[in-house]
Order: structure tokens, then C-alpha cells, then sequence
């Protein structure tokens, strides 16, 4: 059994981006809205500047008090769209409530759409047309399994959860890669039996899902969640040490899915259209 | 086992449909535009040409020669685009080769675009939110399972073809019923496994591939295909002297989903936004 070394292979993704950023012509430049104070959000948004600055993209952060107005967000993107200098937009989400998510995405330029949410580069992919940008998440798990060769064409992939963040976007990519997908959630029946077939598992629920041994000793499975446990430790859907045994390749929370996100995030932020 | 009778469902649609249009402040308008003289393209234009004067819907066809060059069918979309008589715009796919489709598709006005297929609708679908349009082969085939009361909740369903047509948009339609969706194609492994396991099966690849026992007597197995076999015929993908005893519903050739593609598209050209 390997484990999916994603923190390695973040570097290198990294060092990559960094040096694609040098050759350009131009620096591109990250602003990324921070609305309302969030926790969480806030230390997001601090690891993606960190990472920004890393390889020498040019990083802005707009924060905004909670009770900002729809109107007041959508015209500081306005903005950020018409500003030459500014290359991607980043809108950090959970918004505040009274804040309609889509009609934000909806505003922002898809040129400038390093998360690849709006609604013309999802439509894109879903069509099978090259988008702008991927969402980092699914891309970066593409990125870690093809680091380590394993295959994905003609692979039963199942995918535990169907948010339009990670699951959905993972189906589609999956499927571009010529995987069979299978997209499985809370209505989901026998769902034992169609994680311990797959040859690859991407669960992406928020909690301890997976707990079964896999029955195809070269399959892989990926964790994309992660969440604090009853001790306080952080932990993902897998129970590691249940399932690591029995399958091929495992990734580790933290360092797994995570740093590669941000490594994602990071090679859609060094394009510049 | 049940033959779903697509012909008597699709009469009781279009009854809804004739109803619904006479009750409409203004009478909508279906704009066809059929580029080339492709012989199957013509009879479907004039299929539909017949529906929607069966249901009070005026029609317009608009038939441009195969050389017709890309820029005057794309000032013509503008031109319908902007014409309030109009209130539904229909592309007759395929398209000469020279046209790019997707510059077609990303022309149509979203609010009138019949078919669901511009990237705004196709976007919408795949995020969750609420399309102008579904597109009208998986919507016809939701209205006839849900006419026959067939459980999609919580169903096993697999799909077989990825066509931005039929295959990807019903994995998106059967998702938001919360099946448990497979998506299957030509790089799929153990596919007779995968047919004959699953509660719904709906095949659209244009060959002769279910061919196996279902596993479920109660599955639901609808054939999307439709072409000539050797002796002339018409067939579709599932061999239904086989299939048929062993599932609870199967769909006809001919008979079954098309005439509900019809009345599915009928109701899409009622609506006018």
C-alpha cells in the first residue's frame, strides 16, 4: 500500500507554477473577497495568500464586514472584472446569508474564474469543452493520481457526495478521463458494496464514511474531507487504518487532498487570460 | 413486465401542452432552423412541424442551403434572438461541417433556447439550479417514468452513452431525483454486470448492446436507440425478446421514448419567458 504523498507533491506542483509565473510577461494577480468573519474562511484565505506569494503571484485581499450588501459585492466585482491588473477573482464562500451565491457567481468574469464556479466554465466542462479553469479540488486529485501513474481510464470510480464543489466536478472530470462514474450519496443503497468494487474512491461527505476493506488490492482511495474528531484531531471520511490495508494507494489526512487544493488553486491563479 | 406505451403517454403530454398554449396571453413561436438537406434531419424538422400545429404552437422553418456560411446562421439566431414574435429557437443537429457547433449553441438566447442545450442551461443543470429549458429526450423519459409511478429515489440507475444529449444531461435529471447515477461508455469494464444489477437502465448508444437477463424483475429498462438492422427494420439498443421477461418495464422501438422526445420538446416550446 502507498500513501499519496500530497504534500510532496504540492511542492512540485508548485515549484512549476513558480517558475511558469517567471516566464510570463506579465504578474498575475489574485484578489480574493472575504465576506463577514468566518473562522475557518479567514484561514483559508491566509493559506492561499501564503501560497500566492510563494510563486510570486501578486495577492489582494478585500475584506468586507458581514453585513455587506449584495449590491455593494457585486460592484467591487465589477470592478475587479474591468481592472486590467487584476488577472483572478477569488470569492471565499460560505457568503453571509442574505448574500445570493449565485447571482455572485453569475458576475464573475469567467476569465477571471480561478475557481472555475461560474456558471459558463461549469457548463463547459459539462459539455466537454476546455473551461477556463477547472475547480481546484478535482483538479488537484487528478494531479496526485496521475503523479503516481495510477490508472484512470476504464476504472470504476465511485464518488461519495455530489456537491457542485467536489463531487460533481470530479464526476466530470473523471468521465473526460474515460473513467466509468458513479456518483453516490445520502439516497444511496448498498453503499458498502459499491465502495469496496470501485478501483477508485473519492469521498468527499465530512464524515467517517468509509469503513469498509476494499476488495480490488490495487485500488485507491481518496479523502477529501476533513473535520475535527471527538478528540479535537483532525481526521477524514476513511478509516485509515481499516481501509489502508486492504487497497492500493491511500491518502493521508492532513497531506493529502488538501495541500494539493491549494497547488491547484495556484496553477489556475498563474494563468492569465 | 409492462411495456411503457410512449405513444399513449406522449398524446396525454400534448393534450396538457394544447391546453396550457390556449390559455397563453400570446401564441408562442417555434423558429426551426434546418441548414443542409440531411434526409433524417428534414423528417425530424417536419415531426415536429406536425406536433407543434397538433398543439397551437405556430412553427417557422428556416431552410438554409449546406453552404450556408457560419456568420449568416449565427445573424439569423441574432436576428430571432431579437424578435419578440419569436419565443422558442431550434437548431436541427448535425450541422454542416464547416459551422462550429458550439458558437451555434452559444448564440440562442438561453430564454429561448428549446432544446437546453446553450452552456447557460447546461450550466444551470449541472450546478442545481432551475434551467430555462431541460433537454427534451431526458426530460421525455422522467415525464414517462413518472407516469408508470417507477421509484427513481434512491434507484440504481445506469446510463449508457455520454452524449451531451441524452447521456450526460439524464445522469444530471435522474442526480437531482436522487438516483445513485452510473455513467457507462465504450471504455466501461464488466458492462453486462453493471446493466443487469442496476433498478433503471437507459441506453443510448445506437447498438444492439443490452443483451443480457436483468438480475431485478422489477428494473426498468428504457431504450433510447433507435436505427436500422440488417433487414431493414427499426430496432433499438436492447434486444427485447430477451430482456423483456426478465425486467418489470421495458420501453418499445418505436414507440417509446421518441414519440416522448416529441411531446417533451412540445412542452418546452410552450413556455415563454
Amino acid at each position: 500500500m502507498i500513501i499519496l504523498d500530497g504534500k510532496a507533491v504540492s511542492e512540485k506542483v508548485l515549484e512549476n507554477v513558480k517558475e511558469t509565473v517567471q516566464n510570463l510577461s506579465r504578474q498575475p494577480h489574485l484578489a480574493v473577497i472575504l465576506a463577514g468573519d468566518n473562522t475557518a474562511s479567514k484561514i483559508y484565505v491566509n493559506n492561499k495568500q501564503k501560497a500566492a506569494e510563494k510563486v510570486g503571484i501578486k495577492s489582494t485581499i478585500i475584506e468586507l464586514p458581514a453585513i455587506t450588501s449584495e449590491d455593494n459585492l457585486l460592484s467591487i466585482i465589477k470592478g475587479l472584472n474591468a481592472d486590467d491588473d487584476v488577472t483572478g477573482i477569488l470569492v471565499q464562500l460560505p457568503l453571509p446569508e442574505h448574500i445570493n451565491k449565485n447571482k455572485v457567481m453569475n458576475t464573475i468574469s469567467p476569465q477571471k474564474d480561478v475557481d472555475g464556479f461560474t456558471p459558463e466554465n461549469v457548463g463547459k466542462l459539462a459539455i466537454g469543452l476546455e473551461p477556463y479553469f477547472y475547480p481546484a479540488t478535482p483538479q488537484g486529485i487528478i494531479m496526485l493520481l496521475d503523479e503516481y501513474k495510477i490508472p484512470i481510464e476504464g476504472a470504476d470510480a465511485v464518488i461519495l457526495g455530489r456537491s457542485n464543489i467536489v463531487g460533481k466536478p470530479m464526476a466530470q472530470m473523471l468521465l473526460r478521463r474515460n473513467a466509468t462514474v458513479t456518483i453516490c450519496h445520502s439516497y444511496t443503497k448498498d453503499l458498502e458494496t459499491k465502495i469496496k468494487t470501485a478501483d477508485i474512491v473519492i469521498s468527499a461527505v465530512g464524515k467517517k464514511i468509509v469503513r469498509c476493506k476494499m476488495d480490488r488490492n490495487n485500488s485507491c482511495v481518496v479523502d477529501v474531507g476533513i473535520f475535527r474528531n471527538d478528540n479535537g484531531k483532525l481526521t477524514g471520511d476513511v478509516e485509515f487504518d481499516l481501509v489502508s490495508p486492504s487497497c492500493g494507494y491511500i491518502t493521508p489526512v492532513p497531506g493529502g487532498v488538501g495541500p494539493m487544493t491549494i497547488a491547484s488553486l495556484m496553477y489556475n491563479a498563474s494563468k492569465v487570460y
